[in-house]
């Protein structure tokens, strides 16, 4: 986050915090749980106005804390090897500790090291070749979600592979039969092994780029809701990644969920035009600002960053993006930047 | 509902009811847990057909009450104080007790006392001021949802503005920047706040009307499933409002759900054409006769009422709209009055 | 399934199962259960090999069991008796037992005996007659959903007819008034007579079948999921039907959704066209592969199968369609047999 928008974000924010308030709204339920096993008498309730000031003293930390630092970044650029022409992938499944918000951390499985795993970026036409090793305790498989490969590059265990045992490899190889944003993912034990983190997008450049629409940045925003709760690309709130633009740019954003809920992604400040679905071009653009983005589906959204300043963007079932304690999970923000 | 209508509903109804078996009929979980505490014998199971009657009976005692009255209505337009061409519309949020069905009070933050809030309806390029004042015991703020305002009026507390604390006020004003069905609702602790009833309609008209579909009659359908169960506009059957016209009639129907689930409205009947999301025309209208809205959304639809008669809506989630003591929560109805 | 597909799903699947191993992945939540009543030591764990061996023989047993043969198909073409130029209907409603998976047997609810009912296929402009007998314990009527019929042959108790008591019958007649893919289901205590199986397709057929899509073949894919699970016409896997086609033909899916939760359904290997919704032609095509069905909506795809194989098609919400004991519930398979 830039200074300028980190300003933004403070300009208005109250600073004093009121310790004793804090504390008293981290109480809930845990205190609940203490309360039933010492005598303790409980304090005293708080005045409306003393409640008021914990509540959102506990929402302005959320906010100054974005975008909060954690180790692990997904969703990184995967530089392919190139061998006699084929781009090689190489592929670790493995299970990993991750944070998923500062201090956060809980068992993944992941590609590479991260959730999500690493963007692959091809262009259509490209024969590429997708190494996995796996070093789970539990067999896997890939699938390549949206991606009309040949049947036996499909992924899916007793159906057109063995599994892939603990400890073995497997060859993927196919050329990419089309364009479009999609998804590798697991295809074995999949509820669990996808919501841990076995994820990451597949996206394919068209041969021909001239009916592409010209965007200044491409964004890819993966949803999942299994992995220590409501995420974006592999974080939630405020450890999610903000999306930055110039005010004049045109982004474009590839929406996938990973997870087993709809998330209606609403984004504040400009509307969204939708061009594709799941990687195939709407017959016309339509405008929205409220995207319902359903489990295995992908949308891809441009928006003309017309409107400057920091702007909310979030799944608008708000448990998923706001408690009592403020903001978390599925809530990032686009930046727009004045020229 | 007119006499017309009113006699439609009662027309094939059976007027017999078997109060033993109504009594029956509404044990449930209830008498279950005084089971456990009494010693009394379990009265003798129904015969089959007393337990039928008795069921059909508290199905027909509902719909024979629509449209129940109840206290409070929200929706109503909202009638701005005009000064120097500006459009004010002066706020409270409050907590009020508000009747979602006849006898069913609950708590709710209300915008004005009413749930959903009073419909705001503007012209596009219209000045308008909001002054909102805070009587709640919590701080919040007002997020115009949908409409691309200036950041610093965007409603979301310590990104755009303090948060309104309990006691103060705030003003919002802006220049509508463009047309169509948009939504305004609280921004901060906003899973407690909208689902508690802080949401209103924001409607605003073209600048040329010329474009927009020549309709009848205009009508808002508010989706809610936090505040009492499920409502529509903040009742629930039979307390709903039925939606009237006469036969050859065009009308509008704007839903926009504030919610945290989907809600796929279904019109029995006649189709519906949809021709806006989010309130942007769709590139192409298309028809359906079940639409489904995710929370944050707002879709418009055009009914052309041929097909007279009294007819069944409500949301296709059956547990959300009927239950073995018969239709409630997202149930109403559209009258098509014969010409 | 064919032998040459079975030959397909067969042909890497590893074939070795070892009985412990299955054994114990099946312990789970009943083996808790036992432990927690009896003083017996638990074993001691699998070593990591063995569990993932374990938890692939589950699945293996799945996918070989598949398709699993069961008591009872639903959705078989409903031949209607023809009196006078209207076609008849006689439908029996009534409880039944219904096989959803080898060996696990439902109280269901059945129109003449199946789940879904037999499926209704007219042409627009025919004159139907349906006969319901009620051979329920409970009250209830058929709405037929989509269907802008007249209002007194909508079906619903107390709004268009009174309820058709256990052991009595009514009669619906209508003039079919268009074409699309629609449904019949019960309205009436609608949450669990819907849930238990009173449901089935009403496919309208056009008058004039020149605008109609050259098809080869025509599937109805009704997806439930309150009768003894995730259901796909009236089953889980492995007892679901392939849908099967020759390489090169042109297949259309009627999707119709009779559940209380969206599925948003995965074709793996070629992307579908969408080209109707609620049985009203979508004003243009547009491809996904990824398609979110809401209670109560139908949407007609077509798949033009170029791609040969034996293709995994699912619920893309996982735990839909897979848990740690393998794939079940709203799984089945394209077979594209290769020319």
């Amino acid at each position: 986050m830039s200074d300028t928008s980190r300003r933004t974000f403070l300009r208005d924010g109250t600073t004093a915090m009121l310790t004793a308030g804090v504390l008293a709204a981290c109480r809930g339920k845990a205190a609940e749980a203490v309360a039933a096993v010492t005598t303790t008498p409980p304090p005293p309730p708080l005045s409306p106005t003393a409640a008021a000031d914990a509540m959102d003293a506990m929402c302005e930390k959320g906010v100054k804390a974005f975008p909060a630092k954690t180790e692990g970044k997904g969703n990184a650029l995967f530089t392919p090897r190139v061998e006699n022409g084929v781009k090689i992938f190489d592929i670790t499944a493995s299970k990993i500790q991750w944070e998923v918000t500062p201090g956060q951390k809980v068992e993944a499985f992941a590609y590479n090291g991260t959730v999500p795993g690493p963007q692959i970026r091809v262009r259509d036409g490209d024969r590429v070749r997708i190494n996995l090793k796996n070093e789970l305790d539990q067999s896997t498989a890939i699938h390549f979600h949206g991606l009309s490969v040949p049947n036996d590059q499909d992924g899916v265990p007793f159906i057109t592979q063995p599994p892939v045992k603990p400890g073995q490899s497997f060859t993927y190889e196919f050329t990419v039969p089309h364009a479009g944003s999609h998804m590798y993912h697991a295809h074995h034990n999949a509820t669990t092994q996808v919501m841990k983190g076995l994820l990451g997008a597949f996206i394919v450049e068209p041969k021909d780029a001239s009916n592409e629409p010209k965007v200044d940045l491409d964004y890819v925003m993966i949803l999942n809701d299994g992995l220590g709760g409501f995420t974006l690309n592999g974080k939630g709130f405020p450890a999610t990644e903000p999306l930055l633009a110039k005010q004049g740019q045109t982004i474009r954003i590839r929406y996938m969920n990973e997870g087993m809920m709809i998330h209606p992604m609403h984004l504040h400040g400009m509307p969204m035009t939708v061009i594709a679905k799941d990687g195939w071009a709407q017959p016309a653009p339509w405008k929205c600002d409220t995207l319902n983005v359903a489990p295995g589906e992908r949308w891809d959204a441009l928006v003309h960053c017309t409107n400057p300043g920091t702007w909310a963007f979030h799944c608008h079932i708000l448990p998923h993006a706001e408690s009592e304690q403020g903001m978390y999970g599925m809530v990032t923000a686009l930046i727009v930047k004045p020229v």
